[in-house]
């Protein structure tokens, strides 16, 4: 008897966040904010998902510390640092890395992850950012924040010259010849030679080409230059939605934008996140929701609301209604974020406390509070009617609810056949069945003999 | 009876380099070039390292490709991301890893380390250097590369920011009040609000303070400059010197300067390199020298040393003298390198071959080429009398050179009372024998709310 053929299988990315996503997490019982700065913390969030065979762990990041550190348990680690740690600890799972385009070199961002994936036998990706805050932007000697199209017209030059980088060693370029005194075939190390806008960088890379070619390219904004900059260039986009119909639309305007740019629609990967609640009843998951709600701490969530929806709302009653909100074009931040939120709060009638309430689990993105077999369900129908690939899983607390994830949900979707039972492949690219990138042939100048010296 | 006072302890840093310091090392057949881009091959490097109760290992850097990739194993593993993947294959070992003041942010950098050491449990070091090659500045938009001195007064402003940015978390500031909601003391997390000349930085940094404070800072440059800026901010000082009386000079220097700067002279460390090329006789120690140094491949070296005395010296007949030479006046790269093999040239009256040979093994660093015993008298012999605190043990091939040091020359040194027999200390700055900087605590502005969020 033939087999049945094999159904489309789904991807999970472990979206880790100290001691959970829900931004009073750090206040329950369950979790462990001492251990933060631990990096056998991370280690052991690492290796379960790497037990739930999940595609990738990710680390969100910002240039400045986030929101008010009196109430929320921020600040930790870099994550190219971090994630290079947990490289060692880990054998199959993807380790994805957020770094800005706005405040960093393509030289320098381009060699951390080829080093990155090279330390992991091929696990690297990055998320690319384009950084919301003005806050980041003090850091970095501006007053102001970098307006939002001239960020990803930089982002677009950024990652042109990062690729032309990490394609500047050909796969075969070091032949080891003793004998002749020929460590690389300069012929295959090719300058870069990119004379841009933004950047000029002559290359070649410092870095041999790594086991991927280049790290899964992975993006996260979807605002309208969000979304175009993911259909040219994203192998992976992280989203946040909040019901079914917005993340078809999303899906399907993506895929979209993608073949207008030469894509397949498969060469892009939508990963809506989603922060699942887990109880072994859908009481007990309820009551858990409403433990971590009680928790928040009210002036808190106004300052993340009032940084979401550009909008001073400190002082205003809680328990009333949103005020007018600025136009979506005079938003400087994260665009996207900043409609979710001002259409969730119109949608449903919610108060400031109400909405504080919703986005405390996770920013915006998708809360399902259930069983296992009810979100396994949610997952199934999103998968299958059109509004995603996978997934970006937001655990609300940590270790615990990432562990029940793995161990209730994932067994759920492997017997439905919507998700591998072991690791096939042995890179990220494999994982999300993505091709490695072939470095281009056309024309290879020598190498001009370079002199320089290590200390 | 009394026991006798304990004898001064000298520290010794691995400084790992590919296949091992000499260039011609990954044409041996006691070296495996084709592992330089495996993480495994540096994790069994710094466990060796440790095992030898090292105080450090060291990683080199630049923003380029160094020299003529045809000819030596170069190219490789960018420091920071290596060395958080040894963190966690290591347990003692110090971690120092070299990043250029030129081409980053001191936001970046000062994160990457605090990281770093939050990883390895305070083990983070930092090499300070200002990149000396046109190469790197090439890769960063520049056409020229940035003037010595001004790439030193950046340097200084750049140190500036960093500490402020370590000292912008005091050590208590994260409270954990779970019950009142209180995560952090914000009157403990201070912005830096640093406005100079070549940085503006707002702050706090986004990482807690981490268990040393600070990374350990280390310096590299022996010009002018680099002395000035090393007996300001350095805790211990890489140089290159070929003799003992330059080495005591140089010590001697370097201390006289800290006290002008109202330190006192242990708090600054000195290090020459050396690179030990070691024997079961001298003979075959000296044959084992000749061995790589015939392996040289002449084109390289006259490359390399085109770039350290800033001359283009292709064509001229290996066999003869050096040509004029310019002032190190007029060196834009590394100058104290320049004066160090000019001046070795002209005492020794080498000619072009000869001084490549020379410089084949350490780049200008000490090369030693002898039985354990016969290294261990020369280290003691510096040490005792004023020209070292302790040795960059650079050696010639790897990973065997650094076995042979560990296995052979350390035990020596312990018997003599000159190095410890065991990790008395968990940080860098222990094993050093320096403090941990504390924070300063006049006047702590309360930290404002700050709006942003992860994505």
């Amino acid at each position: 008897m033939p087999a049945s053929p094999p159904r489309r299988q789904l991807h999970l990315n472990a979206f880790l966040m100290n001691a959970g996503h829900h931004d009073a997490a750090w206040r329950h019982p369950l979790t462990t904010p001492e251990r933060i700065t631990d990096p056998t913390y991370f280690q052991e969030l690492a290796r379960t998902a790497e037990r739930g065979l999940v595609d990738s762990v990710f680390l969100a990041d910002g240039l400045a510390l986030w929101g008010n550190a009196r109430y929320n348990a921020l600040g930790g680690f870099e994550p190219l640092t971090l994630l290079s740690a947990l490289a060692t600890a880990t054998e199959r799972i993807g380790l994805i890395a957020t770094v800005s385009t706005t405040f960093n070199e393509p030289f320098t961002t381009a060699r951390a992850f080829a080093s990155l994936d090279h330390l992991s036998g091929g696990r690297a990706g990055w998320n690319i950012v384009t950084s919301g805050s003005v806050d980041e932007a003090r850091n970095f000697g501006r007053d102001e924040h970098l307006e939002h199209s001239l960020r990803y017209e930089r982002a677009r030059e950024f990652v042109e010259v990062a690729v032309k980088l990490w394609d500047s060693w050909e796969d075969d370029a070091i032949v080891l010849d003793r004998e002749g005194g020929v460590y690389a075939d300069t012929d295959r190390i090719r300058p870069v030679d990119h004379r841009g806008t933004h950047f000029r960088v002559r290359g070649p890379l410092n870095v041999p080409r790594s086991p991927q070619g280049r790290p899964l390219l992975v993006q996260a904004g979807s605002s309208e230059d969000g979304r175009e900059f993911a259909a040219r260039h994203a192998e992976a986009v992280f989203t946040a939605q909040q019901t079914l119909s917005d993340a078809q639309a999303f899906s399907k305007d993506l895929k979209s934008r993608a073949a207008r740019h030469g894509r397949s629609g498969d060469d892009v990967k939508v990963l809506p996140g989603i922060c699942p609640v887990i109880g072994s009843t859908e009481a007990e998951a309820r009551a858990l929701e409403q433990e971590l709600t009680v928790l928040q701490v009210p002036e808190y969530g106004l300052a993340q609301l009032s940084g979401m929806l550009g909008t001073d709302l400190t002082g205003l009653p809680l328990d009333g209604p949103l005020p007018e909100l600025p136009d979506e074009r005079d938003i400087n931040g994260n665009r996207s974020r900043f409609t979710l939120v001002a259409d969730l709060a119109r949608r449903d009638g919610l108060t400031l406390r109400e909405l504080i309430a919703r986005l405390g689990g996770g920013r915006g993105h998708w809360v399902v509070a259930g069983t296992a077999e009810q979100i396994a369900d949610r997952l199934e129908e999103w998968f299958t009617q059109g509004a995603a690939d996978g997934f970006n899983v937001m655990p609300p607390h940590l270790p615990g609810g990432l562990d029940h994830f793995v161990d209730q949900v994932v067994p759920i979707l492997q017997a439905r056949g919507l998700f591998r039972t072991e690791y096939t492949g042995r890179t990220l690219r494999d994982h999300y069945g993505l091709p490695r990138p072939a470095v281009p042939r056309a024309g290879r100048p020598r190498q001009p003999v370079a002199a320089g010296e290590p200390a």
